[in-house]
């Protein structure tokens, strides 16, 4: 039973028959309509399937000037940084990282199904507090930037409750609102935020959380969100809850140490993590996407007939398919 | 800035004018029409005040008899049944933890981000496995049951991609469909399952598994799901994930040992834990879910104007709020 819960073994992937964007199209008409779709599911291809028959180039590389690696006793995490959502947070970001504010930091907090956080936890005491050089403590909030009507985005046909508009920026989840013109990163499991006091402008990138949980969604639009982990993690997800006040860690020795966060291309090719995600633009990514909208593995009785924009995960390999 | 990613201190909370049912009706209108609302948040109450200001009669005492006491090494895990959503299941599965079957058995698999799982390492050997005496091996699938109209249920106005409706039944998040007249519980973070080959009718209660990331709601439907888990979720979470296909662990020794699955009932009382829950039928909850729906934390800046079914986090409490 244990391997059926979840079929995700693309080894034993076998391509089926290919029609898969006219479906997703007809489909989208009818996922606005309730109820869910529970007729016998359409032929067509399994998750498996649709990744077996990606080609080299529905994959793209991480760019190694916009890609962290929070370095942690246990291992790293590998973090992509979407500078189109928040160009001067992660440009802030990065700046930290090379003057190495966050090295020695740690992490802090720990909420089930919530967050991580990481900090110094002394950055309430400016006397005692860790400096910062040449990078700023607080910037002007990025909760959400211009909708750009050029910048890549695959609309998701499927109704969201938190925003008018969801979909792919890049790899990205993210969302949309045609009447503001505005568009931000969408709180899923993964994310990773500027943690922030009361005031909009109280941010800056020297405090950081990952979403661990159900998609906080109504932080959408009231943190700056700078990028996703991609790889690791389960170092920050199987961490012990904090069990202070908001799940701060109560004891000093309870927290995580941050070895360091570094800019990937600031790192030594050779120490460098080769990945590649899935590219979002594809109609590789359309039919992977209908393949978790309405699931074709043997397992599944009723296909749900919708996804929501966080349970579409974003495929993440090692560079060349390994 | 830590403390404020999440306002959840009731310590400080303060009562402050009521008008919320009033307020959740008028905006239950507009969840359902794009785009959310951004508008300066109408003055009503935050989660804080809304639980300071619940009476002892808004929150009801789990009943031992569908309680499951789930002891590990590390400690406990609560989980609360819901026998109107799986009447046979459950049934099955408290005999078999009163046969003491679970007891000795292991969680086998921790993924990522999704579930983990426990079982007899052995299910597949008919020679090794341990033998079910009194309960049964295999039941008929209850993936959803026939909808009682009688049944409690608080129904969320908001919008949902994967059922027609969706609310509260009891403290216990779950979907219903008016057409087909059938009802079943949704896949949020803690939801108990039941694993199953790919025969509807191949599970039985033998084999759990319990939610530990991002709502997999496409599973809604197509396993029987049979309650949550209400306190002591971290002890699963935290497990480190496995490695092998399906996140199973790769060697026994990874694994982690269940002491005992017990119904509450059969633990004698001074051994019990004595939780209540935030009942799910009241003027209260109402007030909790507006809460949520639209944040009036200071922390916040934009109200997000919907809330998902598994984003209502039904509070629970040691019994008497101690």
């Amino acid at each position: 039973m244990t391997t059926k819960l979840l079929r995700k073994n693309y080894l034993r992937a076998r391509v089926t028959s290919l029609c898969v964007l006219g479906l997703a199209t007809m489909l989208a008409a009818s996922v606005h309509a309730r109820p869910p779709v529970t007729a016998a599911k359409p032929a067509t291809q399994t998750t498996a399937a649709v990744l077996a028959a990606a080609k080299p180039g529905d994959w793209r590389a991480l760019d190694p000037q916009n890609t962290l690696y929070l370095d942690l006793p246990g291992g790293r995490v590998v973090i992509e940084l979407a500078p189109a959502f928040a160009p001067n947070h992660i440009a802030n970001i990065k700046a930290l990282a090379r003057e190495r504010y966050y090295d020695g930091l740690f992490i802090v907090r720990a909420q089930d199904n919530y967050v991580v956080q990481m900090n110094d936890p002394d950055y309430e005491n400016e006397a005692k507090r860790k400096p910062i050089k040449t990078a700023k403590r607080h910037l002007a909030p990025e909760f959400t930037v211009a909708l750009d009507a050029k910048a890549p985005f695959t609309r998701l046909p499927d109704a969201d409750g938190y925003a008018p508009v969801t979909g792919f920026s890049d790899g990205f989840a993210s969302a949309r609102d045609p009447k503001t013109r505005r568009m931000w990163l969408t709180h899923c499991y993964g994310a990773v935020g500027v943690g922030r006091d009361n005031a909009p402008d109280s941010g800056g990138g020297a405090e950081l959380y990952v979403v661990i949980g159900t998609p906080p969604r109504q932080l959408d639009r009231n943190v700056t969100v700078v990028g996703r982990v991609v790889k690791g993690i389960e170092l920050l997800s199987t961490l012990p809850r904090g069990t202070g006040p908001y799940s701060l860690y109560e004891k000093p020795e309870q927290r995580t140490p941050i070895t360091s966060i570094r800019v990937a291309a600031d790192v030594p090719e050779n120490e460098r993590v080769a990945l590649e995600v899935l590219r979002t633009d594809t109609p590789t990514f359309d039919a992977y996407v209908e393949s978790r909208r309405n699931h074709r593995e043997e397992w599944y009785a009723v296909a749900a007939g919708h996804i929501d924009v966080c349970n579409v995960d974003v495929p993440v390999r090692a560079a060349g398919g390994h």
